[in-house]
């Protein structure tokens, strides 16, 4: 069936911006919920954070389609957040330069109060080896510091990126592909 | 040595945008150097169809850095155009359904009224398993018709992409991260 509009669960600018890219009429919904996913493994932190958005949300609008997203950055396992200050900005930069890490999404769908699917995209990103130089004025333009990671793929931080392998949008925290699939398979258009 | 403006010879407004993105001074100048690749493998059009953009614009300026580019879409080694009607582009929009296809973008590098560095950059991208409804509704927003390959990744095209293995933005025509190493090694700074 083909829906009216979608309820986005995300205050997030970056994800409103590729809704509108690809057609998708929407509305923006957000829940206060507080976030406190109790996996031991931080790799189920994404699925478990988009589905707690989603179903905050879902259980005042039972009648909607609500998506939640949540996307971290992983280096060796370890999620990294926003930096907090500039030198932790560059500290996380100087630990991603030059090699590879991972960007995973967690992307929930609920509708009627309930979670109806929920699925994780994983890209991996790979940094060129920028010098001391090049990361020091990333960090100087400020634009790590509202970025998981302490950068933004989609902005100036493109500077530093050699190659992904996986989904581009999922990097920026909408990964358009595996949302459509999902979609998809419960028969929603949009 | 830190460099006050490029020169980029191309028409391109996504070109445009990306560089503005990085933060890199730049001017648009355009030669009108009809492009007549003598190439016998297609694969080598890209690099010679930027080299051809990047020093007719040198010869005019020979005192500037020059960057030249040009982006095929290759399909089975075969480079696929801009479609001529919009039968066309769904006939190109199914022959890359579901599967992979390389894009390629040469990049060159000119000073002096000569080429100084040249490269191609390439990467592959994997459409999903779009329904013909799907590829139909894309073909009617008119969006492929202006495009290589009759699909834009950072528009509405978006929703036909499951990855890519490579450079994001080499798929839309500018290879950041090529574009800085070639750059770093003339020891040119933007």
């Amino acid at each position: 069936m083909k829906i009216e509009k979608l309820i986005l669960a995300s205050g997030s600018p970056r994800r409103r911006e590729i809704l509108t890219q690809i057609g998708v009429n929407f509305e923006v919904v957000v829940s206060n919920e507080e976030e406190k996913p109790t996996s031991t493994n931080p790799q189920d932190f994404p699925i478990e954070n988009a589905s707690i958005k989603a179903l905050a949300v879902s259980k005042k609008l039972p009648a909607e389609i609500v998506l939640g997203f949540d996307t971290l950055v992983f280096l060796d396992g370890r999620p990294l957040g926003k930096p907090h200050s500039e030198a932790e900005a560059l500290d996380m930069l100087k630990s991603l330069n030059g090699r590879a890490h991972k960007v995973i999404t967690g992307v929930a769908i609920a509708h009627g109060g309930q979670i109806i699917s929920a699925e994780n995209e994983e890209t991996e990103v790979v940094f060129r080896n920028c010098s001391l130089q090049e990361l020091e004025n990333y960090v100087n333009s400020k634009d790590p510091m509202d970025k998981a990671g302490a950068y933004g793929i989609q902005t100036a931080g493109a500077r530093l990126i050699k190659e992904i392998r996986g989904c581009y949008y999922n990097v920026v925290g909408l990964p358009v592909a595996r949302m459509l699939q999902m979609l998809g398979e419960l028969k929603v258009e949009v």
